[in-house]
């Protein structure tokens, strides 16, 4: 936990929503990496996987990585605290593994704050588009582990 | 395992992304109830709790409710092959459970497509909002357990 | 003021936002005109009037138009609360007064529920749009008297 | 009534639209604040009061700061011919007066120009958004001077 | 030459855009077909034929795909006068000639008027999207050819 | 056709869409051109230049002008793989030929990767604007020569 904590204990009088002012801060090289996992049932998995994760609606993992950068683009507008931001890079990168597919999403940008809600939104937005390709085929597909696995250029660098 | 398994083997020859074909479908009353958890590092979560989840960027919980109703609109803008729908009702539940936080989005249309993909989506950014407002905290804080609870309407009922 | 006060001494426990469920309510054909006024300060105004309310921005009759149309389409993800409409019509009349522009915005659709945020939304919009093409002359502009004019198709015609 | 007004007599002779170009301007730091009054009926207002503006759509200020800031976001996509900006903070003020809601809407931004069309789009939507939440008790409600406060870093400072 | 040229010599006096008033309308099946062309220098051809469309930047036939499918959502936020519809099918078919892709969109929906704007910018910004990807490799390849080949459901069938 | 053309070899192995990472390159001043061309049945010309391609849905000059603008702010929303960019200029201008329109749109922005897509974007939806105020004339209208007239500030300049 980090220093931050005091100020949780200097609540807001009206409690109303308040954007974080970065207006002081300097510019910085960000970089955040954020995961989601899919966990399919095996026997899905296993149709999937012989079928390369195509189906019937198309390329799973193309059309995945597209959503999540595309999603990154509207973090500002999805999170209503987030700042809007001119980022620099976004990489989607899709790992088959036993009855899951993991996704990380890297975001780069220059500036005051960071990217880490860009990464995170991208990696759930990527995994929300592979259940959507897959509900067909079962309603018992999940998202899980949606975390932070990396983030710098802050105040604060954090490693997992 | 539902009994459109069998499309899968039909592959579309050139893999693109595809759309579902909705037009031949009747117009029915839809819902569909999506959970997300937000999962807490203890210390955080006891700090939280303290504070009736109240911190300087505000009313998590108000905050949350709101940024899930507003994505459900966005789905069909994220999810790329969702159909634009006009819904009629999004209702978000944030349920204080030990160390967590239980997120249930409901969503009502009348159409001829269901609206799981928005009842998900609003789930999601729900709890990548409450992410979003405590990550001063931690970065340790984890998005879990993503799923449908219930679907009906269609021509599968789902109910977990 | 309407039978539905009795509604707000049942507050919601939790007090969070909350979509009103229109699912059971019937489509009707719903109309709503709302207007907005700009007022100018009079060199200004005598200036705008003189070149016929085009400024080196352009028409400010026609951009301003077009502005409230776009805006309207946009109420849903503007206004947390409201419904997406497939709306049928949108019409914008921009009225010369002694001093003032006068908008009036008018929406139509078959749905639901009713209109009146999307002609306010527009209104408004448009309203801006006039302040942001005469900026350069004064800041002195205003936008006043955002106002319901005419509502009918839902369960309460409303006529100013 | 500023120097500008030279250019109003050199119209574009086409009179299309016209973004003003700010490639040759310098980066400055910019605020702006401006405001909106949400006016109720006398019995709108009391009832309101006594209920610490909670209605059944939920807390009617914490609503309208969000949305507030989420619109301020989309400024560019709404009033035509402003710059995309990226936002450094956007922070709403309600207060309660008599019979009546004030909201002010600052923002900040290290740019090229000036970010007055932001604080006043967030104000108007703030008030919009109040509209919203309070319409099932009056349609008598009104949205009145909405107006530019102050604004900083610019050419010409500007304070009411 | 269609009968509503009539409607041309009723110019509306202060000739400030108007959408079409669909509300009088009946809600059809609808559907339209648009074409858009995209033409490459030979040499750029035949190095992306030779790699089966796929570049430094991905699959060329599928992200022009999705993005199609994604842009017709959005077409009513990109066409000032155009109505927001609940389309129920979007179709891409990118097919390759020689030195040239032709993209093909197919848009469906039932509604009250019909979705030729939506095939066209789904075609069009397919075919951008095929630029974006191979820019790298040329600025001479050109989109040419975009127009509507197909309109059913309205008053007026048409067809190349 | 440029050096970059070595990477098309270099295929990544999964195929999947890839943003181009800027964060190292530098920012310069952009600024970039592109054209379409809207071309009518010569009947369909001559009426609307009798009329100063005003119609019964407006100025088809103006509308198709704001269009444009705003179209090139959406354009990172649109083309999958583009970079969100704080434009500093966006300009459309429509020139009228005989039986055709020429859309020019000029983008400038001061960033680390160019505009071409802004200005190509802001031509086509310009150039279907035009359509779509025209369409209930004749559908035999076509946009063409959608390309890339000039780009400067980059590692290659470009001028036809």
């Amino acid at each position: 936990m980090q220093e931050q904590i005091a100020h949780l204990t200097h609540l807001d009088k009206d409690k109303k929503a308040r954007m974080v002012d970065v207006a002081g801060k300097t510019v910085t090289e960000r970089i955040a990496i954020a995961q989601a996992i899919v966990i399919f049932p095996e026997e899905v998995y296993l149709l999937l996987h012989k079928d390369n994760f195509l189906n019937h609606k198309g390329s799973i993992i193309q059309t995945a990585s597209l959503a999540g950068i595309m999603a990154a683009k509207q973090t500002s507008y999805l999170i209503p605290l987030c700042h809007p931001l001119p980022l620099s890079n976004i990489q989607i990168d899709i790992t088959i593994e036993t009855n899951r597919l993991r996704i990380e999403a890297l975001v780069r940008c220059e500036a005051k704050t960071g990217v880490e809600m860009e990464a995170l939104t991208a990696a759930s937005i990527a995994a929300l588009t592979i259940y959507d390709m897959c509900k067909a085929l079962s309603h018992e597909i999940t998202v899980s582990e949606i975390k932070l696995m990396k983030k710098e250029g802050g105040k604060h660098a954090f490693q997992r």
